[in-house]
């Protein structure tokens, strides 16, 4: 009996599960986390209106969801002052990325990233075929004048780029990023990720024409709206590049409570603007911890951030594992020299206080063994 | 400037949307649906343990859902005695139809179907160009001598069938399925589309060994569970067919709160129970209503019975039309001769009155029209 017949590419792909949970750590560990520190979620929760709003949909959970998203998707246009039909909604900033690299990429093409910035990304593009290319980061910022040259050396069809950048939470200039965007080259599109777009100051916002085909900015409600586990995104684009998506996403993808819940959280800026005041405080706070024990916390525009624990990354590896083995979960970038650091997630004052307590023994640890 | 270079795959898909949902038609509408019949949702809702689990969940919707849905998938093993590594969560059985469809079907690989059948299967397996061949119905139900046949002609990587069947809520004896998984050709995957499953008498669900290469079972929780909106699907299958889906799937694609409320409802089986004889009180009562206006419901396993309106699939469309001008929400067969009925999903006492005020009117106009 012939078991299935998986196409040529499915057949090169990697069996091998690369995204490890916290709940899997805690299950092979036996005990849970005392501080959940590594996903870059927010502790502080989600808008008491959009929990309300969540637990009224509950009942109406029977309903598919709108497969157009249509209210979620025009509050979104007049938030950001662009037409609905720039607007796209789906399931995670991880799903629209899925989608927009099936779009562009089959098997050869090239796409450009960094070494070391979402995993994810890498993830789908690998699962249609494309091929990476990447370029370093330069002084633990992703470097756009290498994207884009890198993008126009191979031809790239997808080049993308986080601001704030995740796993450093570093950024770059408006002006920057605005110049990155007009410098994108023909027939490439440039994949802006901003979930931690709310952290940034206003001043550091980018300006861009949301017809612009050459841009493809994505927005989550996973970060500073505390909806990490509702899996709502957004994309803002070019209405031709918008109207795509409808070519190939899963139209009743949506949950319907998340629907709900994301349309209220919008409309509680207050709520939305006091997270992220939190988040600074947590921040400076975390980065205190670090420069009590001798470790430089790096400057974040992020609801994260990365320390340099000081050597390589053997040593910072093995903080990590103290941190993990004192119940404090926690994580850190792939790729040298970045992996100096570990990457620490705002948390409360008490998922503070856990890590500060862990981090000492952790080091002390971690110096006894290397 | 040069736009997006779509790959050539996606050029020739089709921009139109097949997918109008009943909210679409409200807005165009301009005023609200009475009766929501037309989604073989489960209007009866979810069982109560499963909304007070998905309030209870909405605060921790912070947390990303566990990417392996571990206690949901071990729970769905224990209650359909197979292992957790027979079980894949996803999205829905559209987002699971979809990975299923990537995993096998490449540009120019055959598939086979119903004319007439789950028109979400079709639009996946066009979207990773699948070609797709199309058998017809016999007597108003699928027909597995024919799909396999056609199968084995075309040498497809992938034959659908549906058991209950939708639209027309016919379904096969338990023989009839496993002899037709047992007669699966080689190379071929059956994928056995139970989305009804739960409607079905106990002596009529087919016996499958879930190790057997040759089938996937798709189930979920939009129908007899109540959760449409909350978008849980599971396949059953042989360990090397679900572990492959782990190469494509969206890992953190599942809501938090989505899973908190599929083991919720599992673990309700009285109110599974009472919505399964609720649902055919209701069957039983549409089928009355048509009676009365001279026209015969089919005989249904499902939630959705469809009502033979006696002449063509012009004059069903009439009826649908007027119905639907009625404030009454139902939709009909796509292909003839099923589209000479309309299908009705089961609903209230109330529903049920809506509908039987409307349908009278509406087959005079359509009988004044045509």
């Amino acid at each position: 009996m012939t078991g299935p017949r998986y196409t040529p590419l499915v057949q090169t792909l990697p069996a091998s599960v690369p995204f490890v949970g916290p709940e899997a750590q805690e299950r092979a560990r036996g005990r849970p986390f005392r501080a959940r520190l590594g996903a870059n979620e927010s502790v502080f929760g989600p808008s008491p209106k959009a929990i309300e709003a969540m637990q009224k949909a509950a009942r109406d959970t029977w309903m598919y969801g709108d497969p157009e998203n249509h209210d979620l998707r025009h509050a979104l246009a007049a938030h950001e002052r662009v037409g609905p039909e720039n607007i796209v909604v789906g399931e995670g900033i991880d799903g629209l990325l899925g989608y927009l690299v099936r779009l562009l990429t089959g098997p050869g093409d090239a796409v450009v990233t960094s070494a070391g910035a979402y995993p994810t990304f890498n993830y789908h593009v690998a699962g249609f075929g494309g091929v990476l290319h990447k370029v370093t980061y330069r002084d633990d910022h992703e470097d756009p004048l290498a994207l884009l040259e890198k993008a126009r050396d191979v031809g790239a069809k997808l080049v993308y780029f986080a601001n704030p950048d995740n796993p450093m939470g570093s950024w770059h200039p408006r002006a920057t990023v605005e110049r990155m965007v007009a410098d994108v080259p023909d027939g490439c599109v440039l994949v802006l990720d901003e979930a931690y777009a709310q952290f940034l100051a206003p001043e550091d916002m980018p300006v861009i024409d949301a017809d612009d085909p050459r841009v493809i900015r994505m927005r989550t409600f996973s970060k500073a709206y505390g909806m990490a586990g509702a899996r709502v995104g957004y994309g803002i684009g070019a209405p031709g590049l918008i109207a795509a998506f409808n070519k190939v996403r899963n139209h009743f993808g949506m949950s319907r409570i998340s629907q709900a819940g994301a349309l209220a959280a919008l409309d509680d800026p207050q709520y939305l603007a006091q997270v992220v005041d939190t988040v600074r405080t947590s921040i400076a706070g975390i980065g205190r911890i670090a420069a009590e024990h001798g470790l430089a916390a790096l400057p974040s525009a992020a609801n994260f951030v990365a320390i340099d624990c000081g050597r390589d990354g053997d040593f910072a590896r093995a903080v990590l594992a103290g941190l993990i083995e004192r119940d404090v979960f926690v994580r850190m970038p792939f790729v040298a020299p970045q992996d100096r650091c570990i990457r620490v997630s705002a948390g409360t004052k008490a998922d503070l206080d856990v890590f500060a307590q862990a981090l000492p023994d952790a080091l002390e640890a971690a110096r006894t063994r290397l």
